[in-house]
């Protein structure tokens, strides 16, 4: 069987469930939501899963084997950016379905019940939260989201309600660590590492801690015609070494990600010199302590800066998400059977936050990586190929078979 | 006498003549200009001048002196930019009409007709042109602005002759060049190198050439947290680096001002490493050859900048006005008028624009500057003391008494 060609094809197929745009636009709670849980609860039928919707939206196929007390999620969010790719999310739930599908048709029974979980809503793009349906699986979702209101002024409690599902149960939903194996989830890399590398996959170490702080230089303006070169307190030229300098040491440290993203300038004209400049410095390290040693480096770049630039400055930590390490027996596993599908894999850490980060709350997580076109993820021009995809079911599925209780 | 303390007087009398703002707003051929010209007009009458307003709305002071055949200027514009100080422009006109009313009273006859030019508009913050007073004495004025524009649909026409002006008659106000002697402008210096070098007054060399560039850098934009650091093409770090350059090789050059005033970057988000920075490069300089030199060094930076971050760049001149030179008699003479009344002075560049600068197309053109504090001007916090002032109206009227035709 050619799984690839088939998830392809099904990448396809579901890719019409989203509003009119340039590339995939289809929100949690939507008629675009609607119809793609018809199609993918098809999908499950096809793998032999029955299939229900929790009162979070969250789509389940559901399988038992063994005792049924035991359980291993499979999962990924169905739910993509405004003019997203076709892969991003929803390639996770195909793959999952088909790998169980495969071991359906070859008749091989798992010793666990199998959940293939289809999330509502990862990107939070229609509401200012994400992340409801691993969270309310894990115990940890906050009441207080509920009341948070799309564009349109709608609340996700009404949108919930309006969608067939159960605000006031949600709960209700957490599952019993003990009965939890573990959660796999396959997703896109999203940056370019297995493209360099030339590897169809990747196994995730874990999921990076983020934080993001904002940075201001403040000097003096003046004129540009009028003051010397050696009597300005110039905000931007400050901000450019200390981006320069934060640029030059993470390339260095091999552990973090650092990135000036954004930057605004006051007053921002071609003849007088910025007297502010305001920068967000964003650092990701699937190490902690990597992350922390760098933000302090990084203030104490800043100082040194604005010394030399007679600046003032603040920075200010405005986001800090702790990195969530992949369960150690899970990874050794997952690599085992990349390994033997694909002959050799890399392991990497995910840059990006996924429904892994919330479900880690819950039991172990691994996560598996495929190869995307340059790296290329939130765009129509998101791309994974058959064949890379078509290693992904088979080592799913060999994850699957090789699992014990 | 104390004509710092009068000048002083008289700023503060005709700063009321502004829309209602936090700092002074008055704006060409307006009711505020109405008003600004009576009280200018009666300043004259004081200083025994005649006074008429020419078809371009320029206030002109004037009195006979010798055969009546040579005319020397003293002028400065009266309008303001928006919340502006009480200093800019119309202190120029203010201690020219102290200097001649100091000679009146003294009994003391110049052999030269006096004109004191009250030119309407030198800012250009009404219409999208500027110093049309000067323009059309030097016969350089061109037509094609009367059609411009203000916010309110008036063109310049209409203003004109709404203002009781003739904008038919303003090819006819063209003179003489054989009949002018020169013209002497005195401003605030709108810098800080009079106050660092302790001194009130500075005879200035000439107006700097000004040129300004976009400079763009586009490299790849991708997810802050799965590209990378080795593999990125970060536009706003090529053009850190070009900043960074430019400030260091305009501070060894001691010839010439550069400033990157401005910058925007795509998609300026915190998680995105940015593909576009756009930014702006001014450079000034008293010696066009000088100017062009860095300039053409900034675009070989720019070269290999964008090289090193493995960037496309554009560098495009959108702006390009030569340096006017002060004549070197009239300076000569200012200097020594300068030393005998302040004791001491020093010679500097104009780095920004002035009506001389049009001026300098009929007639050799020399200026004074005096003290501002902290450089500061445009901003109603603009300030020149009255002993400064005073030294300002002494060093004219010996300027204008040792001037022979």
């Amino acid at each position: 069987m050619n799984w690839g060609q088939l998830a392809q094809d099904r990448l396809s197929e579901i890719s019409k469930c989203s509003l009119e745009s340039s590339g995939v636009s289809r929100f949690p709670f939507t008629p675009e939501h609607s119809k793609a849980l018809a199609i993918i609860q098809d999908w499950m039928a096809k793998a032999g899963l029955g299939a229900s919707i929790d009162d979070a939206g969250t789509l389940i196929g559901h399988k038992k084997g063994g005792d049924g007390t035991k359980t291993l999620f499979v999962g990924s969010h169905q739910d993509s950016v405004r003019d997203g790719g076709k892969y991003d999310g929803i390639m996770g739930i195909v793959l999952a379905c088909l790998a169980v599908e495969k071991l359906h048709t070859e008749g091989f029974e798992t010793p666990f019940n199998i959940e293939v979980l289809a999330f509502a809503d990862e990107e939070g793009v229609r509401f200012p939260t994400a992340l409801l349906g691993p969270r309310t699986l894990a115990g940890t979702y906050d009441p207080a989201v509920l009341s948070m209101k799309d564009n349109d002024g709608i609340s996700l409690e009404d949108a919930l309600r309006d969608f067939g599902c159960g605000p006031d149960n949600l709960s209700n939903l957490a599952r019993n660590p003990d009965e939890i194996i573990g959660y796999l989830e396959v997703h896109i890399e999203q940056g370019p590492v297995l493209e360099i590398e030339n590897l169809a996959l990747g196994v995730v170490t874990g999921i990076c801690g983020i934080e993001r702080n904002t940075v201001n230089f403040c000097g003096e303006t003046g004129h540009a015609g009028t003051v010397p070169m050696g009597n300005r307190r110039d905000a931007l030229l400050a901000a450019s070494e200390f981006i320069h300098l934060i640029n030059h040491r993470a390339t260095k440290s091999n552990e973090v990600l650092a990135t000036v993203g954004s930057i605004s300038v006051y007053p921002n004209v071609v003849n007088a010199i910025p007297s502010k400049a305001s920068l967000t410095l964003e650092i990701r390290s699937i190490n902690d302590q990597a992350r922390e040693n760098f933000a302090a480096d990084a203030l104490n770049i800043a100082h040194e800066v604005a010394q030399k630039y007679s600046a003032d400055f603040s920075f200010l930590q405005t986001y800090n998400q702790a990195a969530v390490l992949c369960d150690p027996a899970l990874m050794s596993r997952l690599k085992k059977s990349t390994n033997n599908t694909a002959g050799k894999s890399i392991t990497l850490p995910s840059g990006a936050t996924h429904d892994a980060s919330a479900m880690a709350d819950l039991c172990p997580i691994s996560m598996l990586f495929v190869r995307c076109k340059k790296g290329i993820s939130h765009a129509p021009e998101e791309f994974a190929s058959s064949a890379d995809m078509h290693v992904a079911v088979e080592t799913i599925a060999e994850f699957l078979r090789s699992l014990t209780t």
